[in-house]
Protein backbone atom coordinates (compact mmCIF):
# COMPACT_ATOMS: atom_id res chain seq x y z
CA UNK A 1 0.00 0.00 0.00
CA UNK A 2 1.32 3.55 -0.70
CA UNK A 3 2.36 5.32 2.66
CA UNK A 4 3.77 8.89 2.79
CA UNK A 5 7.39 8.54 3.09
CA UNK A 6 8.72 11.58 5.79
CA UNK A 7 12.59 11.91 6.24
CA UNK A 8 13.54 12.73 9.52
CA UNK A 9 16.48 14.91 8.93
CA UNK A 10 17.90 18.35 7.91
CA UNK A 11 20.63 17.44 5.71
CA UNK A 12 20.12 18.34 2.33
CA UNK A 13 22.75 16.10 1.13
CA UNK A 14 20.01 13.29 2.19
CA UNK A 15 16.94 14.88 0.83
CA UNK A 16 18.77 15.41 -2.64
CA UNK A 17 19.90 11.71 -2.83
CA UNK A 18 16.74 10.40 -1.98
CA UNK A 19 15.31 12.71 -4.94
CA UNK A 20 17.74 12.08 -7.43
CA UNK A 21 17.13 8.29 -6.80
CA UNK A 22 13.44 8.81 -7.46
CA UNK A 23 11.66 9.52 -4.46
CA UNK A 24 9.97 13.10 -2.95
CA UNK A 25 10.08 12.53 0.58
CA UNK A 26 8.12 15.64 2.89
CA UNK A 27 11.01 16.27 5.52
CA UNK A 28 10.04 16.49 8.96
CA UNK A 29 13.06 17.75 11.69
CA UNK A 30 12.77 15.90 14.53
CA UNK A 31 15.35 18.76 17.08
CA UNK A 32 16.65 16.25 18.71
CA UNK A 33 19.77 17.55 20.62
CA UNK A 34 22.74 15.06 19.67
CA UNK A 35 25.23 16.10 21.99
CA UNK A 36 23.28 14.45 24.92
CA UNK A 37 23.36 10.89 23.35
CA UNK A 38 26.97 8.69 24.10
CA UNK A 39 27.56 5.22 23.24
CA UNK A 40 30.49 2.20 23.31
CA UNK A 41 31.44 2.86 19.49
CA UNK A 42 30.46 4.92 16.47
CA UNK A 43 28.44 2.15 14.85
CA UNK A 44 26.01 2.07 17.92
CA UNK A 45 25.73 6.25 18.51
CA UNK A 46 24.75 6.60 14.89
CA UNK A 47 21.87 4.10 15.39
CA UNK A 48 20.71 5.56 18.67
CA UNK A 49 20.57 8.85 17.01
CA UNK A 50 18.87 7.78 13.78
CA UNK A 51 16.28 6.03 16.25
CA UNK A 52 15.79 8.97 18.36
CA UNK A 53 15.57 11.37 15.07
CA UNK A 54 13.17 8.94 13.57
CA UNK A 55 11.26 8.07 17.00
CA UNK A 56 10.57 11.85 17.52
CA UNK A 57 9.36 12.92 14.25
CA UNK A 58 6.62 9.53 14.13
CA UNK A 59 5.19 10.83 16.78
CA UNK A 60 4.30 13.58 15.25
CA UNK A 61 2.62 12.25 11.80
CA UNK A 62 -0.35 10.45 11.34
CA UNK A 63 -0.67 6.76 9.67
CA UNK A 64 0.12 5.14 7.21
CA UNK A 65 3.64 6.75 7.22
CA UNK A 66 6.84 5.60 7.13
CA UNK A 67 9.79 7.66 8.54
CA UNK A 68 12.99 7.58 8.19
CA UNK A 69 15.69 8.82 10.37
CA UNK A 70 19.66 8.84 10.23
CA UNK A 71 22.55 10.07 11.53
CA UNK A 72 26.53 9.79 10.00
CA UNK A 73 30.06 9.90 11.78
CA UNK A 74 33.45 9.62 10.34
CA UNK A 75 35.91 7.72 12.44
CA UNK A 76 39.09 7.65 12.33
CA UNK A 77 41.91 6.33 14.06
CA UNK A 78 39.82 5.76 16.88
CA UNK A 79 38.19 9.38 17.11
CA UNK A 80 34.61 10.04 16.50
CA UNK A 81 34.24 13.45 13.99
CA UNK A 82 30.95 14.58 13.66
CA UNK A 83 30.18 18.36 11.91
CA UNK A 84 33.89 20.58 12.51
CA UNK A 85 31.61 24.00 12.99
CA UNK A 86 34.33 26.53 11.29
CA UNK A 87 36.45 26.82 8.33
CA UNK A 88 39.30 26.62 10.57
CA UNK A 89 38.55 23.41 12.77
CA UNK A 90 37.51 22.20 8.86
CA UNK A 91 41.11 23.08 7.84
CA UNK A 92 42.76 21.37 10.86
CA UNK A 93 40.90 18.17 10.31
CA UNK A 94 41.72 18.12 7.07
CA UNK A 95 45.23 18.14 8.05
CA UNK A 96 45.12 15.28 9.96
CA UNK A 97 42.78 13.44 7.29
CA UNK A 98 44.69 13.88 4.27
CA UNK A 99 46.12 10.10 3.50
CA UNK A 100 44.48 8.23 5.50
CA UNK A 101 41.45 6.07 5.90
CA UNK A 102 38.18 6.55 8.12
CA UNK A 103 34.76 4.73 8.41
CA UNK A 104 31.99 6.34 8.05
CA UNK A 105 29.14 5.62 9.74
CA UNK A 106 25.49 6.19 8.75
CA UNK A 107 22.66 4.75 11.11
CA UNK A 108 19.24 4.40 10.05
CA UNK A 109 16.03 4.13 11.71
CA UNK A 110 12.87 3.26 9.72
CA UNK A 111 9.28 3.40 11.81
CA UNK A 112 5.87 2.33 10.19
CA UNK A 113 3.63 4.69 11.92
CA UNK A 114 0.55 2.30 11.03
CA UNK A 115 1.83 -0.50 12.78
CA UNK A 116 4.63 0.45 15.04
CA UNK A 117 7.35 -1.33 13.27
CA UNK A 118 10.95 -0.03 13.51
CA UNK A 119 14.08 -1.46 12.42
CA UNK A 120 17.22 0.07 12.80
CA UNK A 121 20.69 -0.51 10.54
CA UNK A 122 24.25 0.83 11.17
CA UNK A 123 26.51 0.63 7.85
CA UNK A 124 29.95 0.86 7.65
CA UNK A 125 31.92 2.54 4.47
CA UNK A 126 35.33 3.24 4.12
CA UNK A 127 36.92 6.49 2.84
CA UNK A 128 40.14 6.93 1.84
CA UNK A 129 41.19 10.85 1.62
CA UNK A 130 43.65 12.15 -0.74
CA UNK A 131 47.42 13.67 0.53
CA UNK A 132 45.93 16.91 -0.90
CA UNK A 133 48.51 20.01 -0.35
CA UNK A 134 47.63 22.44 2.51
CA UNK A 135 46.74 24.74 -0.55
CA UNK A 136 44.19 22.56 -1.67
CA UNK A 137 43.00 22.08 2.34
CA UNK A 138 42.72 25.82 1.98
CA UNK A 139 41.02 26.74 -1.04
CA UNK A 140 38.19 23.61 0.16
CA UNK A 141 37.53 24.39 3.57
CA UNK A 142 37.22 28.39 2.22
CA UNK A 143 34.27 27.45 0.45
CA UNK A 144 32.52 26.45 4.06
CA UNK A 145 30.95 23.65 2.45
CA UNK A 146 32.72 21.12 4.14
CA UNK A 147 31.87 22.91 8.05
CA UNK A 148 28.38 22.30 8.34
CA UNK A 149 28.69 18.15 7.31
CA UNK A 150 30.16 14.78 9.35
CA UNK A 151 33.61 14.69 9.16
CA UNK A 152 34.20 17.64 7.31
CA UNK A 153 34.06 16.52 3.50
CA UNK A 154 31.53 16.18 0.65
CA UNK A 155 32.36 13.25 -1.91
CA UNK A 156 29.21 14.69 -3.55
CA UNK A 157 30.50 18.44 -3.49
CA UNK A 158 33.54 20.45 -3.73
CA UNK A 159 35.20 17.75 -2.05
CA UNK A 160 35.00 15.14 -4.63
CA UNK A 161 38.18 16.02 -6.44
CA UNK A 162 39.88 14.72 -3.03
CA UNK A 163 38.38 11.71 -2.04
CA UNK A 164 40.85 9.02 -3.32
CA UNK A 165 38.64 5.94 -2.86
CA UNK A 166 35.07 4.61 -1.34
CA UNK A 167 34.63 0.88 -0.78
CA UNK A 168 31.04 0.11 0.29
CA UNK A 169 27.99 1.94 -0.30
CA UNK A 170 28.66 5.09 -1.97
CA UNK A 171 25.76 6.69 -0.67
CA UNK A 172 26.11 5.67 2.42
CA UNK A 173 29.17 8.34 2.82
CA UNK A 174 26.92 11.44 1.70
CA UNK A 175 24.08 10.28 4.25
CA UNK A 176 21.65 7.34 3.35
CA UNK A 177 22.41 3.97 2.35
CA UNK A 178 19.67 3.71 -0.84
CA UNK A 179 20.30 -0.48 -0.82
CA UNK A 180 19.79 -0.58 2.65
CA UNK A 181 16.97 1.27 3.04
CA UNK A 182 15.28 -0.59 -0.12
CA UNK A 183 16.35 -3.93 2.16
CA UNK A 184 14.80 -2.41 5.12
CA UNK A 185 11.69 -1.71 3.14
CA UNK A 186 11.07 -4.96 2.14
CA UNK A 187 11.53 -6.14 5.51
CA UNK A 188 8.65 -4.41 6.30
CA UNK A 189 6.61 -5.56 3.49
CA UNK A 190 7.40 -2.86 1.24
CA UNK A 191 8.24 -2.17 -2.28
CA UNK A 192 9.94 1.18 -3.61
CA UNK A 193 6.57 1.39 -5.77
CA UNK A 194 4.95 2.17 -2.28
CA UNK A 195 6.91 5.28 -1.27
CA UNK A 196 6.87 6.86 -4.65
CA UNK A 197 9.55 5.38 -6.54
CA UNK A 198 10.07 6.41 -9.26
CA UNK A 199 8.76 9.95 -9.05
CA UNK A 200 10.20 10.82 -12.61
CA UNK A 201 10.14 8.50 -15.64
CA UNK B 1 47.65 30.37 -15.30
CA UNK B 2 43.95 30.14 -16.10
CA UNK B 3 42.98 28.04 -18.80
CA UNK B 4 39.94 27.70 -20.51
CA UNK B 5 38.61 23.90 -19.58
CA UNK B 6 36.92 21.64 -22.50
CA UNK B 7 35.07 18.20 -21.62
CA UNK B 8 35.22 16.51 -25.02
CA UNK B 9 32.09 14.46 -23.87
CA UNK B 10 28.26 14.28 -24.30
CA UNK B 11 27.49 12.80 -21.43
CA UNK B 12 25.03 14.49 -18.67
CA UNK B 13 26.38 12.81 -15.79
CA UNK B 14 30.02 13.56 -16.36
CA UNK B 15 29.27 17.60 -16.74
CA UNK B 16 27.00 17.31 -13.66
CA UNK B 17 29.76 15.21 -12.10
CA UNK B 18 32.14 18.15 -12.68
CA UNK B 19 29.74 20.98 -12.16
CA UNK B 20 28.97 19.53 -9.01
CA UNK B 21 32.82 18.99 -7.89
CA UNK B 22 32.97 23.47 -8.82
CA UNK B 23 33.96 23.29 -12.60
CA UNK B 24 31.75 24.90 -15.57
CA UNK B 25 33.64 23.06 -18.28
CA UNK B 26 32.55 24.38 -22.08
CA UNK B 27 31.43 21.01 -23.47
CA UNK B 28 32.52 20.37 -27.29
CA UNK B 29 31.13 17.12 -28.51
CA UNK B 30 34.00 14.91 -30.80
CA UNK B 31 31.40 13.22 -32.98
CA UNK B 32 33.97 10.18 -32.66
CA UNK B 33 32.49 6.93 -33.35
CA UNK B 34 32.81 4.93 -30.89
CA UNK B 35 32.25 1.54 -32.86
CA UNK B 36 34.95 1.58 -35.17
CA UNK B 37 37.49 1.19 -32.75
CA UNK B 38 38.90 -2.34 -30.93
CA UNK B 39 41.88 -3.07 -28.34
CA UNK B 40 42.77 -6.00 -26.55
CA UNK B 41 41.23 -5.46 -22.94
CA UNK B 42 38.13 -2.67 -21.80
CA UNK B 43 41.10 -0.89 -20.02
CA UNK B 44 43.22 -0.16 -23.16
CA UNK B 45 39.79 0.35 -25.27
CA UNK B 46 38.32 3.44 -23.33
CA UNK B 47 41.26 4.75 -22.95
CA UNK B 48 41.99 4.61 -26.61
CA UNK B 49 38.17 6.32 -27.08
CA UNK B 50 39.12 8.83 -24.85
CA UNK B 51 42.27 9.64 -26.93
CA UNK B 52 40.25 10.05 -30.18
CA UNK B 53 37.42 12.80 -28.48
CA UNK B 54 40.35 14.68 -26.93
CA UNK B 55 42.79 15.00 -29.64
CA UNK B 56 39.72 15.51 -31.90
CA UNK B 57 38.55 18.32 -30.10
CA UNK B 58 41.62 19.91 -28.95
CA UNK B 59 41.98 20.24 -32.94
CA UNK B 60 39.20 22.64 -32.43
CA UNK B 61 39.93 24.64 -29.66
CA UNK B 62 42.67 27.76 -29.76
CA UNK B 63 45.06 28.04 -26.83
CA UNK B 64 45.05 28.61 -24.00
CA UNK B 65 42.91 25.32 -22.97
CA UNK B 66 43.00 22.16 -21.58
CA UNK B 67 40.68 19.14 -23.27
CA UNK B 68 39.67 16.43 -20.89
CA UNK B 69 38.26 13.18 -23.11
CA UNK B 70 36.79 10.20 -21.41
CA UNK B 71 34.98 6.92 -22.44
CA UNK B 72 33.04 4.18 -20.53
CA UNK B 73 32.71 0.62 -20.43
CA UNK B 74 31.10 -2.44 -18.07
CA UNK B 75 33.22 -5.85 -18.01
CA UNK B 76 30.94 -8.55 -16.81
CA UNK B 77 32.36 -12.13 -17.00
CA UNK B 78 34.74 -10.90 -19.42
CA UNK B 79 32.47 -9.09 -22.06
CA UNK B 80 32.21 -5.41 -22.92
CA UNK B 81 28.99 -3.68 -22.34
CA UNK B 82 28.44 -0.41 -23.53
CA UNK B 83 24.85 1.57 -23.86
CA UNK B 84 21.79 -1.08 -23.94
CA UNK B 85 20.27 1.11 -26.59
CA UNK B 86 16.94 -0.22 -25.65
CA UNK B 87 14.73 -0.51 -22.09
CA UNK B 88 14.06 -4.54 -23.00
CA UNK B 89 18.04 -4.87 -24.19
CA UNK B 90 18.56 -3.12 -20.62
CA UNK B 91 16.46 -5.76 -18.61
CA UNK B 92 18.14 -8.50 -20.44
CA UNK B 93 21.38 -6.92 -19.02
CA UNK B 94 19.94 -6.78 -15.61
CA UNK B 95 18.73 -10.02 -15.43
CA UNK B 96 22.85 -11.04 -16.45
CA UNK B 97 23.80 -8.50 -13.81
CA UNK B 98 22.07 -8.70 -10.63
CA UNK B 99 23.86 -10.16 -8.05
CA UNK B 100 27.47 -10.09 -9.76
CA UNK B 101 30.56 -8.25 -9.51
CA UNK B 102 31.59 -6.02 -13.00
CA UNK B 103 34.40 -3.44 -13.09
CA UNK B 104 33.63 0.07 -14.90
CA UNK B 105 36.83 0.96 -17.05
CA UNK B 106 37.00 4.67 -17.76
CA UNK B 107 39.41 6.17 -19.81
CA UNK B 108 40.28 9.72 -19.41
CA UNK B 109 42.57 11.77 -21.75
CA UNK B 110 43.80 15.33 -20.93
CA UNK B 111 45.38 17.51 -23.42
CA UNK B 112 47.36 20.95 -23.00
CA UNK B 113 46.06 22.84 -26.45
CA UNK B 114 48.98 25.20 -25.86
CA UNK B 115 51.98 23.01 -25.34
CA UNK B 116 50.54 19.91 -27.14
CA UNK B 117 51.31 17.69 -23.82
CA UNK B 118 49.23 14.77 -23.87
CA UNK B 119 48.07 12.15 -20.89
CA UNK B 120 46.13 9.26 -20.80
CA UNK B 121 44.98 7.38 -17.55
CA UNK B 122 42.41 4.44 -17.34
CA UNK B 123 40.85 4.12 -14.25
CA UNK B 124 39.25 0.47 -12.73
CA UNK B 125 36.21 0.54 -10.58
CA UNK B 126 34.16 -2.92 -8.93
CA UNK B 127 30.68 -2.19 -9.32
CA UNK B 128 28.43 -5.13 -6.98
CA UNK B 129 24.55 -5.18 -8.34
CA UNK B 130 21.90 -5.82 -5.91
CA UNK B 131 19.95 -9.14 -6.35
CA UNK B 132 16.77 -7.52 -7.33
CA UNK B 133 13.57 -8.53 -8.61
CA UNK B 134 12.20 -8.92 -12.23
CA UNK B 135 9.49 -6.61 -11.09
CA UNK B 136 12.46 -3.95 -9.88
CA UNK B 137 14.14 -4.33 -13.15
CA UNK B 138 11.16 -3.59 -14.86
CA UNK B 139 10.31 -0.52 -12.93
CA UNK B 140 13.64 0.89 -13.50
CA UNK B 141 14.21 -0.24 -17.11
CA UNK B 142 10.61 1.56 -17.53
CA UNK B 143 12.32 4.93 -16.74
CA UNK B 144 14.34 4.98 -19.60
CA UNK B 145 17.12 5.95 -17.73
CA UNK B 146 19.66 2.94 -18.37
CA UNK B 147 19.34 2.73 -21.79
CA UNK B 148 21.51 4.95 -23.02
CA UNK B 149 24.26 4.44 -20.27
CA UNK B 150 27.36 2.34 -20.21
CA UNK B 151 26.28 -0.67 -18.46
CA UNK B 152 22.88 -0.05 -18.34
CA UNK B 153 23.06 1.76 -14.84
CA UNK B 154 23.36 4.88 -13.14
CA UNK B 155 24.09 4.96 -9.77
CA UNK B 156 23.58 8.07 -9.21
CA UNK B 157 20.42 8.40 -10.44
CA UNK B 158 17.21 5.91 -9.96
CA UNK B 159 19.45 2.80 -10.14
CA UNK B 160 21.58 3.74 -7.10
CA UNK B 161 18.84 1.58 -5.08
CA UNK B 162 20.29 -1.39 -6.87
CA UNK B 163 24.02 -1.02 -6.53
CA UNK B 164 25.34 -2.81 -3.15
CA UNK B 165 28.97 -1.51 -3.16
CA UNK B 166 31.66 0.41 -5.02
CA UNK B 167 35.01 -0.22 -4.43
CA UNK B 168 37.12 2.29 -5.84
CA UNK B 169 36.38 5.94 -7.23
CA UNK B 170 32.52 6.34 -7.11
CA UNK B 171 32.95 9.27 -9.85
CA UNK B 172 34.68 7.02 -11.87
CA UNK B 173 31.65 4.95 -12.29
CA UNK B 174 29.71 7.89 -13.10
CA UNK B 175 31.71 8.66 -16.01
CA UNK B 176 34.81 10.43 -14.83
CA UNK B 177 37.33 10.37 -11.92
CA UNK B 178 37.82 13.68 -10.16
CA UNK B 179 40.78 12.32 -8.05
CA UNK B 180 42.47 11.11 -11.32
CA UNK B 181 41.54 14.23 -13.65
CA UNK B 182 43.08 16.61 -10.60
CA UNK B 183 46.52 14.31 -10.80
CA UNK B 184 47.11 14.30 -14.30
CA UNK B 185 46.21 18.38 -13.74
CA UNK B 186 48.85 18.35 -11.23
CA UNK B 187 51.37 16.76 -13.66
CA UNK B 188 51.05 19.00 -16.65
CA UNK B 189 51.70 21.52 -14.35
CA UNK B 190 48.22 23.26 -13.12
CA UNK B 191 46.34 23.24 -9.93
CA UNK B 192 42.24 23.34 -9.89
CA UNK B 193 42.07 26.96 -9.51
CA UNK B 194 43.88 27.25 -12.69
CA UNK B 195 40.67 25.71 -14.48
CA UNK B 196 38.31 27.80 -12.21
CA UNK B 197 37.98 25.83 -9.11
CA UNK B 198 35.71 26.84 -7.29
CA UNK B 199 33.40 28.06 -9.49
CA UNK B 200 30.91 28.63 -6.07
CA UNK B 201 31.66 29.47 -2.47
Amino acid sequence: MASRFVLASASPARLETLRRAGLEPEVVVSGVDEDTVSAATTAELVAILAEHKAHAVAAQVQAPALVLGCDSMLELGGRQLGKPGSVAAAAERWRQMRGRTGTLHTGHCLVDVGTGTSLTRSVATAVTFGDITDAEIDAYCATGEPVAVAGAFTVDGLGGWFIERVDGDHHNVVGVSLPVVRAMLREIGHGLGDVGYPARQ
